[in-house]
């Protein structure tokens, strides 16, 4: 027996209904610049021990909770576990970022290439069970995933890239053997998505860090239409609750429209898009989740509190806004920044409803 | 006395004349993917020693020109020049890019920063003489600046940066200092660039680099206000002839008809923005340059071919086509990929002209 949803500002917001105030949670919120984050990082040894353990999954889900009135938890994961169940070989040196024993960047190796077997995966649908769980009804869960682009990046590259070179060369030079890593990334994305929601995810996002990089053109083919694929084949209601899909594609604001028609519940905008032309522009389609410069929460209270309802101001008296940064939070943050932008966008938003 | 131009369809493309071909230059043409440009360098001593030496200077700009039917040839320098005359102390670690010894990042540093006396950036004037008089009047001469806002990301970062923390921070934490630093950068670029077109430049180029990473709002407040600036004291005529401005703000996709108003004969694309309904957005007010995916240049023969077409095709048949990629090309490009793009450029323009 799940207990029910004290707070569902969130999941509203998701569908265009109506808030007594926007919601705010933020990517990254369980990090590096939580100390308490830290302190727990520590007793796990590694990143992937923390992310594989879902005791520890749950204890650091919860931290940002414990600390701001967030309006939403998300699965505390990384993007690359799927393909570090396709036998990949993730790790994670450190201070150097994600990096791939065997990356995927001849004809075998995309012909060896399969949707892994979820069982490998067991241990992040535990740790949804177990955070939904530890959550007890206060807030809903997001679960979340790569899109098939991103993770393709990542799996031709080998790791975080400057240029995307490899994995440009086979889009452009081998177009057969990139559709086919995407087609296996999606249905392994879609089944690794629809296992989150049995497990107690009420949301899921599809993270498309690097759609942006791709050209015109490109981006629909290799990225969107993959998006898609993922999106067609989600479970939509759980629980007898829609379960609302986010997608978000940094550097994506000229393909708003597109991304909007996708099928997505919610667009995630970066900071680049204006949020009131955004909204606009997709009108009464698609909510909208974003977009403060995560590089304002450098600044003194004041000045965050100023850029936190300019955003909200833009965005305007319409239902339908998930407050968020434009990128995950910067583990150089001050905590007490986070506080000032919670608590700003929780009583303008509630001052704008009554006015 | 220099002489007449033989190759003038650059400068009529910029003006949106009528060309009977598409001109073709490159980003970063004389560059690391060219053997003999690895040599110069080698010859040189480092690439401080390159930039600064008028001869090698001349020799470099020169070999792109040797290998490919370009229809301009591009200063061989860099942005980064402005801020070493101010006194930060330039350096090039081997693989490592650019540092300043002395970055700006307090009050006092900035209150330091002044307009540099042009005679420290003579070298840069004395080879735009020497290109301009080796040039012979083949095609035109290219000088070109950072923008004030991507000058100051590397002065306030001192060096290449991954989140522009830091420079971000001063511009939301102290936005008065931040104007300030822009105020003397705009200053000193137009002063740089007008030094250029009195030393030979035909046309000058505004590379806003890292305007795309700021917030919508911040991007015209700190960025492209800034280049109107240096635009507005730009010597527009010189021999006779019209200097056009060429603008790229690498990701300012969204920004397009802002920046085509800002007093740019010519706006620069990079690849995410579709050629075809940037032109409709801009209609009759500027010519555009760009945006083929410099990695389609890793792709066979064939590929480069149909993308290239693609451009071509998409921007269509009207003057005021600059055909470039969309950021600098790779040093990992073989240079007869280069050959490829360039001679589809001249041929396919051309029978579409005939068409």
């Amino acid at each position: 027996m799940v207990a029910p949803l004290v707070n569902d500002s969130f999941l509203r917001a998701c569908l265009r209904e109506p808030t007594d105030h926007t919601p705010i949670w933020l990517m990254r919120q369980a990090g590096r610049y939580l100390p308490e984050y830290n302190a727990t990082r520590a007793r796990a040894g590694s990143f992937m021990a923390l992310a594989t353990n879902p005791d520890f999954a749950t204890e650091v889900t919860l931290q940002p909770l414990e600390r701001y009135a967030l309006d939403a938890a998300i699965l505390f994961s990384d993007i690359l576990t799927v393909p570090d169940a396709m036998g990949l070989g993730l790790s994670f040196a450190q201070g150097e970022g994600p990096r791939f024993a065997d990356p995927v960047r001849d004809e075998a190796a995309v012909a060896r290439l399969a949707v892994p077997d979820l069982d490998r995966l067991r241990y992040v649908f535990d740790a949804v069970a177990s955070i939904r769980q530890a959550l007890a009804g206060r807030v809903p869960l997001i679960g979340f995933a790569g899109s098939p682009w991103t993770l393709a990046c990542y799996m031709v590259e080998g790791g975080s890239s400057d240029d995307y070179r490899l994995v440009k060369t086979m889009l452009y030079a081998r177009p057969d053997l990139m559709h086919r890593v995407l087609a296996v990334n999606a249905d392994a994305v879609a089944l690794y998505l629809n296992a989150q929601i049995d497990a107690g995810a009420q949301a899921v996002m599809v993270f498309d860090s690097w759609g942006g990089v791709l050209a015109d053109g490109a981006f629909q083919a290799f990225s969107l239409a993959y998006t898609q694929r993922v999106l067609a084949r989600l479970k939509r209601e759980h629980e007898g609750r829609r379960v609302p899909a986010i997608v978000f594609t940094r550097g994506g604001g000229q393909w708003l429209e597109q991304i909007a028609a996708s099928g997505a519940d919610v667009v995630g905008l970066d900071w680049t898009t204006g949020i009131g032309a955004a909204r606009e522009r997709v009108g009464e389609r698609v909510a909208l989740q974003g977009n403060l410069d995560p590089s304002v929460l450098f600044a003194p209270a004041a000045a965050i509190e100023a850029e936190t309802k300019k955003v909200l101001d833009e965005f305007g008296a319409h239902p339908g806004h998930v407050f968020n940064l434009g990128h995950g939070i910067s583990q150089y943050t001050p905590p007490d920044a986070v506080r000032v932008l919670v608590e700003t966008v929780h009583d303008h938003s509630r001052r704008r409803r009554k006015a």
